[in-house]
């Protein structure tokens, strides 16, 4: 086997360095000719999935070449007409591992060839709206008052706009040092017949999006006039701090005194900083943020606004408030313009949120032609379903086993997390997140592992060990707790032990698919629609875009169905809520949605029991 | 002389106590037969004036008998036959120092017989409104939360009343539990399209009317769905501690860091107090009170809301915000329900604040068929004038002179103030509030001793002494500081020593009367009528209630006019404020106001210099 190292390094001292792109993560970068593509990638950080270590075997590092390019590269090698079919090749699809760089290229690079960790840097698919916030700007140059003029600050302002306009009290607080100081010339910023903010002249109008999840927050900065995305940035919920599901907040908020309140102003604080974070990437400050978006599940929008989760902890877990809230962003700690409102989407049931309207606002699922499937996989799956105009969702209570939790050696998708599973010819093949020596297993590496071991015939359709397979080759070894299959040995494990599967594992994988399987039947029983005439499968959120989903579908995670009607869409949640920033058609789409669609309460539906029980077969 | 004391000793021991109702103040109480009506006053605690101490020289004490009850009495003595005229005597005046009680009676106390400090009591003179609050209830029963019906609380309660209202968040956060403490039956109050307050059902509607005063604060409690004021209280300004005036204030807010923050935390604390009394009183929850109305002068306004004060304290004196303003009672401190508003009234200029625009509300001035005055004496003194529809108004810069300061002996109308003096025959008779010894001379004191002391001939037209006087009478006497005129001798004052008016005490008196009467000298010269065609000249507030109208109108302080043109109308701000609180249109009508009166400055006014020079004189 060539080792591009070896290749690099030669040409580093012969050739001049080349130019390469990488699409659509617009990735550029110098290297020297002779480094296979798989190499560039990693010197240019590009997270480019090779779980075989680029040894031909796996076929994950997938990258297409688009025509114009193909001669930059080598000629397609013998492995690579062994591994990828005629019509592949044809398209221009080369394995990075194999095609070696000789001149200047692009190449693009699918969702499926990312590493799973570095998918969720992949914005959420983008829907077009027609630029419409429901904040104006209006430029005024005002006369100063005088004692034959002493009209009050206000009125001048009125009298300025030509309309009888309010203005919120905190800017009234802050208008009349800012006036004076730029000589009485402002630029007013009207939200319906009230003004929220006066900005120095020629101040753009800008605008946060923020996705408050139970895990992680996403923030957007936009400019509400072009409607650009200005910049972005994510951080962990500081509510983590306090329990690491939505279960264990709503128990943390009930049990302990002060509890919601912390929990609340740790949401605050946390969406706070993400707000000065994006700001500072933009070289703005926060006061010239005139208007926000959050969405969140229906638990992580009530401790924020503060609003009582007790009736979200226990049956019938109805939300306090379902509809969209417009709350002045300083009521709840945002350190935005003066008077500046937080727009909250409407979310539909105790455990079907903003964040899930958002996703449908952004899928246009409401106007799809043909019947449709939203899922967003979470310790909570929310699952929508669109009919023929028809909505349906419920939430399925996968619980954390896709977040590492009540795995044994499960963790978040943090280093050294094995993120994707290949057993090849015997072989095991594991990709870490960074590359990191591995310590751990995360949702898509456990979901990838079960779904290798039962396509390698080592498990059986109940989840339990066949030691004596079809391949004669097995893993599994006994151990004081049982059968385990060794995903990584001790020799190679960053914890100085081996990384294992056992049994308890996989059936923790078969409750949570169980539970979103029965879930998306049940939407479709409602529906009166069959498996099959589903058109497309939208697999939204962070989980739905790390998984493979070849092997989502192989154990009956997701509905078995052929691979192109899936789109594994990212953060479509955060793309709602921009949307929703930016038109104010959109916010009425989203409060629409959420009037129109119909939940469906899973536990006491008359199939669940026994789709929930089918669904447990891998 | 009868001695009443002697007589009702007698008495007491030889009959039945006999009931005696003093009107329009309500107070009724037993009293022994033989007692004079001045005597029985006094024992009831209602302050009867009678500045010669029951003499019957000075007429002060008269009261009116209504023609059922002059039996019960003895007959008119030679005395009321000298002090009163025939037409008196035929309508039923009688001075009470004279008049024994025989019978169980109702006697009518005149607004000019009361003793000064205690006119203030006197609710202001009442101008009956439709009840037609800006919040309304709806009693709702609703079905509770079911798997089979899972609707948010909000959404229930939408649904309960049939349409699209918005909750307040703060009303959110309460709801859940008080709707399942109740048993899902509620008594919803709404405001325009919004949930304010959720409340039990079967609770009355309450609302405070609050009147913040740069002294005093007096707080309404009325009953939102009968219109009826439940109860009234007073209190002093806790922002005293920082400044006499409005102008100490907003030096004090300007000079010391956080100074303006103290000072709003300050208005705040004692509303939020008088809020509390007042719910005591009625025994009621703050939490009941669902909406507020506050009027006060423009830099109350702006200390109490946080808004800068710095333009009303520099030429052109503008204000922030001069129209009224909706504002969350929880953003401001007070502890109301908890969506409860606070209705702030609009302002006119920087020293014409919403209790003057709560006065013309209440006085129903725009709608006066003849040329009528209002003013309301203080540091400033606001005066507005109505001529056939059209409104002006100005602000006087009066001083703080009437409120005691700059005054030798001034002080507060506090008990031991001399708040009334007259000169009969060459002897000087004072009245105190509380009969308390004297201490010092309240504003009213002190316009009464320069009205007396011009009209004996101890001063002539410029406010200089006249040592040899027409009545051969004098108690001007020199001291180290020039020439005084000792009103209480040391002998009967409480100080221990004589309490004297010198020519420094007259100048500011001239002073403060010359700015008032060139006020509304200008605002009659700007609408072109005479001083004669006033047809009323309505006199407000506390200051307003204490004067001798008489006197005021000898020195120059009020129009030349018959003395029955005037009416003092008490605290018509507070009245104004209850109006507003009580009906939407009122609140519209005073938002009409304030956008119609024409605002006359007088500092720049052409003719000002000249009639501020004239009005000096005595």
């Amino acid at each position: 086997m060539d080792s591009p190292e070896v290749i690099g390094s030669v040409s580093e001292l012969t050739s001049s360095p080349i130019t390469i792109l990488f699409q659509p993560l617009g990735r550029r970068g110098q290297v020297p000719t002779g480094l296979s593509v798989l190499e560039a990638a990693r010197r240019l950080g590009v997270g480019l999935s090779g779980v075989c270590g680029g040894a031909g075997v796996c076929g994950t590092c997938r990258v297409v070449v688009p025509p114009e390019h193909r001669e930059a590269l080598s000629p397609v090698s013998q492995t690579e007409r062994e591994r990828l079919g005629e019509e592949e090749i044809a398209c221009g699809v080369r394995l990075a591992c194999r095609a070696i760089i000789h001149r200047p290229l692009q190449v693009f690079v699918p969702l499926e060839s990312l590493t799973a960790s570095q998918r969720t840097q992949v914005e959420g698919r983008q829907t077009p709206v027609r630029v419409d916030p429901v904040v104006v700007p209006a430029d005024l140059r005002l006369s100063p008052p005088a004692l034959s003029d002493p009209r009050s600050d206000a009125e001048r302002i009125r009298d300025g706009l030509g309309r009888p306009v309010r203005l919120d009290l905190e800017v009234l607080r802050h208008s009349p040092h800012s006036l004076r100081e730029w000589g009485w010339a402002t630029r007013v910023v009207l939200r319906g017949d009230e003004v929220v903010a006066l900005l120095p002249l020629g101040t753009p109008l800008m605008g946060v999006a923020m996705d408050l999840g139970t895990t992680k927050l996403a923030g957007y900065l936009l400019n509400l006039e072009t409607g650009e995305t200005l910049t972005s940035a994510g951080a962990m919920n500081p509510q983590l701090a306090y329990g690491e599901d939505v279960m264990a907040r709503i128990t943390y908020a009930l049990q302990e005194p002060e509890g919601a309140e912390r929990l609340r102003r740790a949401a605050a604080d946390g969406l706070a900083q993400l707000v000065v974070a994006l700001c500072n990437q933009a070289g703005i400050q926060p006061e010239h943020i005139v208007e926000a978006v959050v969405v969140g599940n229906t638990a992580m929008h009530h401790l924020f606004l503060g609003l009582p989760v007790r009736p979200l902890g226990l049956a019938p877990y109805v939300p306090v408030e379902s509809a969209p809230l417009n709350v002045r962003a300083r009521e709840l700690g945002l350190p935005l313009a003066p008077g500046a409102m937080i727009h909250v989407l409407p979310n539909v049931a105790g455990f079907v949120g903003a964040d899930h309207v958002a996703a449908l606002l952004a899928t246009r699922m409401d106007e799809a032609d043909h019947p449709t499937l939203l899922l967003d996989i979470g310790t909570n799956t929310e699952i929508g379903l669109s009919v023929g105009g028809r909505l349906f969702c419920c939430s399925a209570a996968s619980g954390p086993a896709f977040e590492g939790a009540h795995i044994r050696f499960g963790m978040r998708a943090a280093p050294g997390a094995v993120e994707r599973v290949r057993i090849i010819e015997g072989r095991v093949y594991c990709e870490t997140v960074e590359e990191a020596p591995p310590v751990g297993i995360c949702g898509s590496g456990i979901l990838d592992a079960v779904a290798e071991l039962r396509q390698a015939g080592l498990l059986n359709g109940r989840g339990g060990w066949i030691e004596e397979n079809k391949s004669g080759f097995s893993t599994v070894v006994s151990t004081d707790n049982g059968p385990e299959f060794i995903l990584v040995p001790a020799e190679t494990s960053g914890l100085g032990r081996a990384i294992t599967i056992n049994r308890k594992d996989v059936g923790e994988i078969q409750l949570a698919k169980a539970a979103i399987a029965a879930g998306w039947q049940i939407l479709l029983e409602e529906a009166g629609v069959r498996e099959s005439d589903l058109a497309r499968v939208l697999v939204a959120g962070a989980f739905g875009t790390y998984i493979d989903i070849g092997h989502a579908v192989a154990i009956g995670l997701l509905p078995s169905l052929p691979l192109d009607r899936f789109e594994q869409v990212g953060n479509v949640a955060g793309t709602g809520a921009r949307m929703a920033l930016l038109s104010r058609a959109e916010r009425e789409r989203a409060a629409c949605l959420a009037r129109r669609i119909r939940y469906v309460e899973l536990t006491v539906h008359p199939s669940f029991r026994e789709r929930f029980a089918q669904a447990l077969w891998l």
